[in-house]
């Protein structure tokens, strides 16, 4: 029997907490629960309840992450961790982070229902407001648990004035105390985080379930290019230093590197600014966003010169001023083959076929990775949509990917013991 | 003696007119003398009372136009016009337009002062509100002149919900009796302008006096593309359908048409907005307006259809929805042979190279054609910058020009006498 167990998920259950998370939306906006407001904080008194109701005993950690604890039968094993998070970005969506912690939550349910003890103790974790925060950074419970969250980061304010400390601390945090709640290192066996792709890929392969290879590094640049505003009738082409037109040649090149490269990265530009934005005046100043992100360090880099060498080239040529500034430049995560093998061999054995893609988008399993095997699923996204109201997933693909996250903590623990 | 006959125009007279329109400005916005405002009226009086120094005797059309007239000795003739306009852009120059009409005023002077009669009677015009005016059209006195300022055109209201016939009215006209502003074709022998480039060919030529060979047309389209907005970082470079990078595309492809193109063209694509505007988002959506110019109608007519060509493929080859409307479409104007002749002549008499070329930007003269022989005559403008408080030209290149247009105005007196 101990070889054929198998947790079974209550498809029901998971769909009414899936609804019920939201309807806790400002009424105008769906689907929008933003960190650090009442409405999240409601949303984790329904949280909590479920935890309780799974036969987790519940906690807050300093940082306000919202812990369920489930003892295991080992007491020198460290813990094994799984959820995801319940805030919102502004017009969002009812998955993204949800089904992760529905998905945690009810594996504990069925431990619980199914009378199945694990060898190492499970946390069930709705992780502190992962998505950009009012108060401009995002992942402050995982940061916190990974030691990442400085006294900096506690003081920066939202746009009321109030710090970040104050918002930790209203959300029945320590803020005083925040490096207790840091991780070290060993007392977390694995961490494992289901989560929606966001993405095409599933959907286009007609594949259940992602295994996350890496999580991608981003590096974002801003680019400002000056020519000169001139008559659009009366100055010749050849007279031009047309600050759009020289936007467009590096929003071509960008494209173009990320399409050819030999490995696989993806590059963006998604904001501009032209000035004086007039039909008949010839931009004189275009301000741009690139960001480009790959799980290969090495391919990283080799864009950044790539990109910078282009942009350089098309500016001097066009006669235009640039301003280059590098914003930000996150590392790579890799997943550890141990833990991507450990997923793939609990989908074989449920008879799943998979597709083994990195995250594009960043995660709570950032930081986590600091702190443990960390690893994620994916289970498809709907035309890849996310971020916005139309994000959809099928409540069978979730199911599914409660029932791969669990068996996989099962075969962990079992293979552990 | 009559061979030899030359104006003598008087450098100090024409600063001190051009100075004292440069000090009625918004104080805040140099220089800004706004058409049908009180700074613009207080401007006007300045003029009528310039041109009653230079013994002209002065009126105001049904249309607002400020007409200085002076008599011929052939009564049987009909009238030769020279003049401009006085408003200006937000933020505008001190020449735009401005020395069109202190030159017109100067001949005036001269042909007074030095005891010259005329043949044919003269006309120095101060037209009315030539720049884009808060009532949305522009050209508003010559568009009258030409016939073609509609009743709707005189209900156009402004910011205020004044209705443009009530502005014509504050101005001294009578917008009731606008038909009779109409000079019918027949009644005007030629039409001269003398105007700042505002644009770059004369000052990198080298050459101090452009003759301009005609008035370019202008098409205008708004181009809306909508693609996918998608996470820039989970949507591969492949199943993108990323509008700007279309637009982008298109961009590249206006400039380029008009570049490589056998005739004279000029393309703009000066306003882009983006949605939605996000670094981290792939633009899902994007608009532009794009325009081209040429005096070439056939030309006009080839790029138009290049254009739309060439978008349609990039759209369609992207996979991006495409809205192409089509904004405005103003036919160019032809300087006849004649008058470019008899401005060339004129400046090869004086010893003065020129270069002939088009006007990128329309000007009162696009509607004084349809009633008259017109023409153009240009003087450098400093580094091409125009409607902006850096416009400049020299005084020494508006005097030469003011001879230039009074020696022609002479020529083609005698010559048809």
């Amino acid at each position: 029997m101990e070889e054929n167990l198998q947790i079974r998920p209550d498809a029901g259950r998971m769909q009414n907490h899936i609804e019920a998370l939201a309807r806790l939306t400002t009424p105008e906006h769906p689907y929008t629960r933003r960190s650090f407001t009442p409405l999240y904080r409601q949303g984790r008194e329904l949280v909590t309840r479920w935890m309780q109701e799974a036969g987790l005993e519940v906690s807050l950690d300093q940082a306000a992450n919202l812990v369920g604890w489930r003892a295991g039968d080992n007491p020198g094993l460290p813990a094994i961790a799984i959820g995801s998070h319940t805030d919102t970005v502004p017009e969002g969506g009812r998955f993204d982070g949800i089904i992760g912690v529905v998905a945690a939550i009810e594996i504990a349910h069925c431990l619980s229902e199914q009378s199945i003890t694990l060898h190492h103790p499970l946390e069930v974790i709705d992780y502190l407001a992962e998505e950009p925060s009012e108060f401009g950074i995002s992942t402050v419970g995982s940061r916190a648990m990974a030691g990442a969250l400085s006294p900096e980061h506690l003081r920066l304010t939202d746009s009321s004035g109030r710090a970040l400390a104050q918002g930790i601390a209203e959300m029945g945090g320590h803020p005083e105390q925040i490096e207790a709640a840091r991780r070290q290192p060993g007392t977390l066996a694995l961490s494992l985080e289901l989560h929606i792709e966001q993405g095409p890929v599933l959907e286009e392969t007609g594949l259940p379930i992602g295994i996350v290879t890496g999580l991608v590094g981003i590096h974002r640049a801003a680019i400002r290019l000056e020519g000169v505003a001139n008559h659009a009738g009366t100055t010749p082409m050849a007279m031009r230093k047309d600050a759009l037109a020289g936007a467009a040649e590096i929003i071509l090149a960008l494209e173009r590197l990320c399409q050819t490269t030999a490995g696989q990265a993806v590059g963006t530009i998604g904001m501009i600014a032209a000035a004086p934005n007039a039909s008949n005046i010839i931009a004189g100043q275009v301000n741009l966003v690139a960001e480009w992100r790959s799980i290969d360090p090495a391919l990283l880099e080799h864009l950044a010169d790539d990109v910078e060498q282009h942009i350089r080239e098309i500016t001097s040529r066009r006669g235009l001023r640039l301003t280059y500034s590098p914003l930000s430049d996150t590392e790579p995560v890799q997943v550890p083959e141990e833990v991507q093998t450990l997923l793939k061999h609990t989908c074989e054995s449920l008879g799943l076929r998979t597709h083994s893609l990195p995250s594009g988008a960043g995660h709570d399993t950032n930081h986590l990775a600091a702190l443990a095997s960390a690893g994620m699923l994916f289970i498809p996204s709907r035309a890849g949509r996310s971020h916005c109201p139309e994000e959809w997933s099928e409540i069978e693909d979730i199911v599914q990917g409660a029932l791969v996250l669990g068996q996989a903590i099962l075969a962990f623990d079992r293979g552990q013991s």
